[in-house]
């Protein structure tokens, strides 16, 4: 079942699927960046998402595809922290419970959210621990299914549908997108969203952005097989640390996906600033993430491009810290 | 012509004509206010519209009301900063020159983006000098005809769209409002939204929202007249202080309006730092202020809330300063 590829018909079967429970978030444009980058620019408000980011659609559609007995003695999942909150919330709402595996050092606005959703929280050491293998156990011993954060059919195919609202969005402005930047850590998003805007757009190159440090999907590619990476350093963007994209993601990207981007830190925060004054949305780094590949880039664009930002759980002394940082951004 | 006053007809031809110009502004829910609340909370986010606030509605309308030839000259327009900013930019998509009389304290963000998108600016001092004088002047020395921030019908029909736009995505959730907030200065936009959403609901209550000392809708609607308010102090509310509702507004208000409420600024920063941390929206304090007359209220509501936050034009520094005073808003 986990190793079936999803097509773009999964997609629009999942946002079928969807429709009523969940936001069709807005494509939001600035004149200021459209001038910045002498194109359009469209840019997915996925953190304006119910539950704050992108994952509630990966994790419901998942979910709604389990039978009532299936999830009868709930879910369990593992997270750094978006994903928890999703299953939280999509429990809350299939009235089921959850048990979430989170890294102890997850930001706090995560952990708080998916406690006061009802999820009961595990935490585990992100450098030590196999949040996989704990995950496991328990499902085992509560009989209960594990909803993966990106390597699962039904969770790629509903992430997918961000992708394909974009495409309606650009397709209702008489926009052709020639470039899309998605941010990517075990690939879930950017290999759905890529199903969609391929299908849409077939010569629209469809970038994966990921921390510098952080290149699994970059190195797969390159590799032609899964790599997976022993970071040398931390990120500011926790939300897009996996050592590896999926098996799925990459099957699906290494046919689709173009050249990956890897962002800074610094350009991350400058990103997360500029959203807030330019498009006043509350972005977290790991959200702002393509956003930064796209100021960064010294090129006039080909035409017009498309933007993921895909989340907005972020703790407020650190999007205070890049306000400050960032004072013009 | 300043002197007629709208009817909903006016908004709904507004609604035509501003169509593939600006933004259908999404309507946001958020898990925790709904929670907060007791009922659904359904929150217009104007905030995301072209320019950072519902300004450029009425500001676009009534230049598109305008012929080629009388726009000839460009226009003039008087603002504490949002007009300016939506002016500068319809009269840069229609091609006119814009003269924007400012107050010299004016947020930097305001100004600063008004002169980017190539209008030029005229300070003067808020407390001491007449801006609608000055206007005049410079009107009649170029022969350029002025965009008032609010008391134009064309203006408040423009403004009114955003009801509209509210109305119509509380009927897709098969939602009936039984009170909407809007943020009250001239009145022009909770005047205009009253028009369109006592039409579609007319049942609901529409409230203005003012900050305290500057609550001349109020005061003006127990006398039964326009009320001049002399402020005894400052308020972080910029863009709220006229000194008395518009002559079209409150015409308007005077017969659809429901009690108003007065907003004190901690209530308004609380409400900025919960828009960020809880809805990933970036509003400045006038634009959160129906946000925070709701956060305040004490009572159960009878049914389904509405509110308008207007605008996202805030220094980084206050933004900053909001979410250090209320940490968990």
């Amino acid at each position: 079942m986990q190793s079936i590829v999803p097509t773009v018909d999964d997609v629009v079967v999942a946002s079928q699927r969807l429709g009523g429970w969940l936001l069709d978030t807005p494509v939001l444009e600035s004149e200021h960046l459209n001038d910045l980058c002498g194109v359009r620019v469209l840019v997915k408000a996925e953190c304006l998402q119910l539950g704050g980011s992108f994952k509630i659609r990966g994790a419901l559609n998942r979910m709604l595809c389990l039978s009532h007995d299936e999830r009868r003695n709930g879910v369990v999942a593992y997270s750094s922290g978006n994903h928890a909150q999703a299953v939280a919330l999509a429990a809350k709402w299939l009235g089921v419970r959850a048990v979430v595996v989170m890294p102890k050092d997850a930001p706090e606005t995560k952990t708080n959210r998916a406690q006061r959703l009802g999820a009961e929280i595990v935490f585990y050491d992100r450098y030590r621990d196999d949040r996989e293998k704990i995950a496991a156990e328990i499902a085992a011993a509560r009989g209960a299914p594990v909803v993966p954060p990106f390597d699962h059919s039904d969770v790629v195919a509903g992430q997918g549908t961000v992708g394909l609202e974009l495409a309606a969005a650009a397709r209702a402005r008489n926009i052709e997108l020639k470039d899309v930047y998605v941010p990517c850590s075990g690939g879930g998003l950017v290999a759905g969203c890529a199903l969609a805007l391929r299908s849409a757009y077939p010569e629209c190159a469809i970038h994966a952005v990921e921390p510098e440090g952080y290149d699994d999907m970059a190195q797969s590619l390159s590799a032609g097989a899964r790599r997976f990476v022993t970071p040398s350093r931390r990120t500011v963007c926790d939300a897009l640390q996996a050592a590896a994209p999926g098996a799925i993601p990459f099957a699906i990207g290494k046919n689709v996906l173009a050249a990956c981007v890897a962002v800074e830190d610094v350009e991350v925060m400058r990103a997360v600033a500029f959203a807030a004054m330019h498009l006043k949305l509350v972005a977290e780094p790991s959200g702002a993430a393509a956003l930064a590949a796209v100021l960064k880039q010294k090129q006039r664009p080909a035409g017009a491009i498309g933007i993921v930002v895909s989340g907005g759980n972020i703790d407020a002394k650190l999007l205070c810290r890049a306000l400050e940082e960032h004072p013009n951004p």
